[in-house]
């Protein structure tokens, strides 16, 4: 198997861009990439996407993407696993890279999510629940999470101030990404009095519908040593894939995770590395208690210690291990495609040493945890400074 | 790079399947698949559906679908290349095994077509075309193959007729398998005769909407030589991905596909192959025009000469070079995402000597050629008996 390292780095402003499309806003991050990486043809492009069908009416995604920026005739695919399509396209090209399938592979995620109106968004985004089990009795996604946090709470004694922490804590860090669609600095106080959407969670509680995109250039070993000589190099040294049920009624546990522990399990196997190795991670918080039970499902601390160590301040930038410093999806947005490259974006700058004034000083080895649903898919990548 | 065989063979009778739901139908193929090979776990399970959040309001399907089979823990994605997806999910399973991330791969490809209504199913497949240079103008597909057939008529002089050739062909070779959707005898009046759908094409140039699955088990060659001991072995051992710009509009030239002719270039390089090295083929007739043009494409027969080595014979079952033994997209069925998988499928059987009444006699090597919408992706397998 053959070495992958990232050589470029493309992202977009993240917000609701009315009038831009999915391709111009694809485009925009697939350039940036291409530009950082200092590479004008590629052998693959790989698009993560949830549903463009349900949001922009448009499938047959990648080739319409390559046509945009010029590469029509490149072999281009799209993949989907629901929140965590953007990590499995990094899977797709870490993949093709490793086989010997392809040299240099542009990978990319994006989601336009307001050109349907809110009521239509949220049915999009409900298909990534089980229509039968799930949608079709009317639960949506905050339902789920909150039921995931009632069980946390009634576990752990996981308290209501702990998850308000997780989206304090997350914004206070996207205040210091330029890329990030909010600028807000919030307290404790303005989570809890924020509008009730599904008891426990909160507005404040909760990722936005965002559009935007994220891309990546990813390259063999030999290829990133003539591209990037003498600057800053990343690789990706672990690669981890699971699934669990994606309806909650089939669950043996809701208190956990089960598929993020197995990925980020796997990943960390195939790195040769613990939790305790790395230095920061982004993960999947598209709820205050996503995070809590991410970081616990990833082995950063011990089950039910989530919503305590993010209190005390361990995962806030200058703690014992960084968490979310781009700002998450709670406060750089969710574009749910792109979230998931967004993620190794983040770790990739920081580990390169490129991230202003959220840089985590002497980071050499980050995880990003993409996860898809309430927990059905998960894909963790473990990535460290050559 | 690591070789990877084809261990397990799974399909379900295609057509218009009302009281089934897409996973049943999805389960029937993949179970079917994993008995062939006489496996009951492995490492990874990729699912080829072009719409499933347009067809039956369903994302997130991997990893649905993984545990509808008792999978659930087991990584999962899905893929998506508009009506080429299924290719697209051999050949993620094939990069996977090639690069040693996974041993043995449940590749499938699935779609469900009939819950929705003619108009949604027409909507949800003419996402496949460009939404904004065709889709919102009117125009669907039917349309858009009628358009490729004028220009090769005009360039080349293919006539009615020919076009009718590939169906009368198409649906004898259908009368012998017992998976396919249609068992009817044509003749070229009855397609002259049929309704108008878009001249020059008429209601028998066209492949139906169908609902249905078909599933591969991918192995390293490692693994394959201990689960098939003492059976027949076939290997993939070309694979080769392209693209074109989707909308017509965008086409240098329409009287051919060049993203199935560089895919098909791609895959013969890595096989070490040529055209006329091949012992049948399996090619995406979605269309009778397609199919003529496709094997000008990949190499069969010179631009041009489609329509007549169609109407000779040479790609009849005993001719020269019998292309869709199967009876193609056209009388076997087309559930979009599943027609690459059921190629590769087509291709296996006939290689290790199974495929009944319909076995292409000494066939050692053939090609499977599946596309995306009206040529704006394709995706060429190339597999060999061991």
């Amino acid at each position: 198997m053959r070495d992958v390292e990232i050589i470029g780095i493309g992202m977009v402003d993240f917000g609701e861009l009315w009038t831009d499309s999915l391709r111009s806003i694809w485009a925009g991050a697939a350039l940036a990439a291409l530009d950082d990486a200092g590479v004008s043809e590629v052998d693959l492009i790989t698009v993560g996407c949830m549903s463009p069908g349900l949001f922009v009416g448009q499938e047959h995604l990648a080739s319409l993407l390559a046509d945009e920026i010029g590469m029509a005739g490149v072999p281009a695919g799209r993949v989907e696993s629901a929140c965590a399509s953007g990590g499995l396209a990094v899977r797709s090209g870490f993949a093709e890279i490793a086989a010997g399938l392809a040299d240099v592979v542009l990978v990319t995620g994006v989601e336009k999510m307001t050109d349907v109106d809110g009521a239509d968004a949220t049915y999009a985004l409900g298909t990534a629940a089980d229509q039968e089990w799930e949608g079709f009795h009317g639960i949506t996604f905050p339902g789920l999470y909150a039921m995931l946090a009632r069980a946390h709470t009634a576990r752990y004694g996981t308290t209501r101030e702990q998850l308000a922490a997780v989206a304090v804590k997350n914004h206070r860090h996207g205040l210091k990404n330029p890329h990030a669609q909010f600028h807000l600095d919030i307290d404790v106080d303005a989570v809890l009095q924020s509008t009730l959407v599904a008891d426990p969670l909160r507005l404040l509680d909760c990722s936005p519908v965002t559009d935007g995109a994220a891309a990546l250039v990813l390259a063999s070993a030999e290829r990133a040593a003539e591209l990037r000589k003498g600057r800053p190099r990343v690789k990706i040294i672990g690669s981890g894939l699971s699934t669990d049920t994606i309806s909650l009624a089939g669950r043996a546990d809701l208190t956990e995770l089960a598929a993020v522990r197995r990925a980020a399990e796997r990943a960390y196997a195939m790195a040769g590395k613990g939790p305790g190795d790395m230095d920061l991670a982004e993960v999947h918080d598209c709820f205050t208690i996503a995070e809590i039970m991410a970081i616990e499902a990833c082995g950063f601390c011990e089950p039910g210690r989530g919503g305590p160590v993010t209190e005390a301040g361990d995962t806030a930038l200058g703690g014992r291990l960084p968490v979310n410093p781009s700002g998450g999806l709670k406060a750089k947005g969710h574009p749910v495609g792109a979230t998931g490259v967004a993620q190794v974006a983040e770790i990739a700058l920081q580990l390169r040493g490129e991230a202003g004034d959220r840089q985590v000083e002497d980071a050499t080895t980050g995880l990003a945890q993409n996860m898809g649903g309430s927990g059905g898919s998960s894909i963790v990548h473990i990535l460290e400074v050559v």
